[in-house]
């Protein structure tokens, strides 16, 4: 999407496709919204480090990041060792991303079988495709979402939708597009009159950082809210309905989302809004029966509590400490949303009801027996 | 309660009772929890601005204060003109407060019909009842609740009892005790094994400030949580009961409180936690049939949504911007949680269930014919 004008993907090469590989380049997403800076990733531990450090977030682009260490790996020695030693590293930069696992089994199904001397130019070609396959996924959530937002704008006159998000499932977390933004990109490319509640997302606050910052640059009308203020939105008639990521859903359709989720699908529940989970395929955990009480959540660090970075009125970013001394903070990091509360599911294929046979509806082929 | 050993009201007269009225003393909270200062209030503009600045709040607070300010006033000039004029700036001060309205008004009834020459003495008087009334009514908000922690710790077999709390409700807000805290308090001082979950509360942060700061300066032990992380502790089994301050009741039960209260009611009803509301009378307003919907929400700056004061790792405390450049913010300052998601409410007269035979079980005066 746009960043000021110039359209922007999250990752890209750092040479034109005739060339050696040279790595790619990556927007840093800790310095955002306070500094918009790229970084060159040129070796295989720069890549794992991009993603244990959160320079690289959310789940499609870690995994394209992912795919791109192994070519760096692959770049500088295309043995099994090296090609094993890398698998390794990379995998273990964030546990609980399935997503990750994904891209770099693909990755390793495409070079694994091929001779030493030619693995590094076929593993950039999966990496480059499984960045197109990325977009290409994200553009058709975008448009099946799309017809969502129409609707509710026919139903309004023309009117101006509201659409309430929480946390960043934007461009900036996939390679373009991005998966619960998709729609909305679509809906404001399309001249529909659209207008975001963005959950700023505590702790961490990719909300009102990353999603403010990415709608703001595509220029779609939106607004910060803290994440305690949805609820009285959705009371009031205010929010026509809610489209949010998702890092991983069960076979049932329980939804594991960055913390705060649940408590917006109990409101837009309790006020009869639509609510929505945006997801490519590869987050459905089709071995994961139900998700309540099964998914682990990763505890984070208190640090993410009890300190944020900001901006001085000088300029300058400056990390401060909010909250009261000695008192103990606890993170954590995502929370389960039961699919009684998800009015649906948009995926590359269609819509679908947020159960077992909705998700088998749109993917037959996972149908047993 | 205590800070640090010393036991400590929000506010106290400047000389001791036997000598001239010089004004009050308070604590600045909107230093907390980074620097504890007291301020000398000494006019009644000076109580006019503690209030509007938000030195002094709390719905008790701000009517103690403000009823101090009628002495401040009446001791430079009893006539009728100055105390009429008093009246209409300290009313001025926070027009949302019910509590501010009452006190102002308790205190108009005990001085108006006097001759002027002896308004400031009773004036000081009735002030000091008002003061002494709301720590007794918190005490005793405390012993109607501290059943509800024995049950639930007797359930636990004397385990720890986790209470989730939104905001600051405490001793800080009132003149000591506390509504929401006070029961907590009691628990912890008979022995009895509690910790408490202190929801950080966005934007102003009144939690992970306030709450956190008096209840480490009392000894209870808590943890300071992201306001999205209630649900996940609530679905985890991790929350025993939900205890919550208000700013105003309907008549009905619908509860006013501030911003995302509603949303851990809903929380608490998907997973059966108790929820209750702790509450002195007077903020009870009987002329409102019910309140969602009704109540107007203050709509506060949005600067308290993109901006943030905290510590330097070298001490100073400065305010810094985290949000997206150029992104717009809203703040509604409160929501309105429906009677129906409440399991009672703790008075200063006992326990009662949240809807109008509740309410007038504990006050048949307000029955009506």
């Amino acid at each position: 999407m746009k960043i000021n004008g110039t359209p922007y993907r999250t990752i890209w090469e750092l040479a034109d496709s005739a060339s050696a590989f040279a790595g790619v380049e990556v927007i840093d997403q800790t310095l955002l919204p306070h500094r918009f800076v790229t970084r060159k990733l040129t070796r295989m531990d720069e890549a794992a480090h991009a993603i244990k450090a959160m320079i690289v977030r959310g789940a499609p682009l870690i995994g394209a990041t992912a795919a791109y260490g192994l070519v760096m790996a692959l770049n500088d020695d295309p043995s099994d060792a090296a090609l094993d030693h890398a698998y390794g590293v990379l995998i273990a930069t964030r546990p609980t991303a399935v997503n990750l696992r994904w891209a770099l089994d693909e990755m390793m199904a495409a070079v694994r079988h091929l001779p030493p001397q030619v693995r590094a130019a076929a593993a950039r070609t999966k990496a480059r495709q499984i960045c197109d396959d990325d977009v290409e996924t994200c553009r058709r959530i975008g448009a099946n979402g799309l017809p969502l937002i129409q609707a509710a704008s026919a139903l309004k006159g023309g009117g101006t939708v509201n659409i309430l998000t929480h946390c960043n499932a934007g461009f900036l977390g996939c390679v373009d597009w991005g998966t619960a933004l998709a729609p909305i990109y679509m809906a404001h490319d399309a001249g529909l009159a659209v207008h975001v509640w963005v959950d700023e997302t505590r702790p961490r606050n990719q909300g009102a950082s990353l999603t403010a910052f990415e709608l703001g640059g595509h220029g779609v009308p939106h607004t910060i809210i803290a994440d305690n203020a949805g609820g009285h939105y959705m009371q009031a008639g205010l929010v026509d309905l809610c489209i949010v990521g998702t890092d991983r859903v069960t076979a049932n359709g329980d939804v594991a989302n960055k913390i705060g989720t649940y408590l917006k699908a109990l409101a837009a529940h309790d006020n009869r809004v639509p609510f929505y989970v945006a997801l490519p395929h590869t987050t459905i955990d089709w071995t994961m029966k139900a998700g309540v009480g099964v998914i682990p959540i990763e505890e984070r660090s208190p640090d993410e509590v009890t300190r944020i970075a900001g901006r001085t009125d000088s300029g300058d970013v400056v990390t401060v400490t909010v909250t009261a001394p000695g008192s103990p903070a606890a993170n954590p990091g995502f929370d389960v949303t039961p699919a009684r509360l998800v009015t649906g599911f948009i995926t590359e294929r269609g819509v679908c009801a947020a159960n077992a046979e909705g998700l088998l509806s749109l993917y037959p082929e996972r149908r047993k027996g």
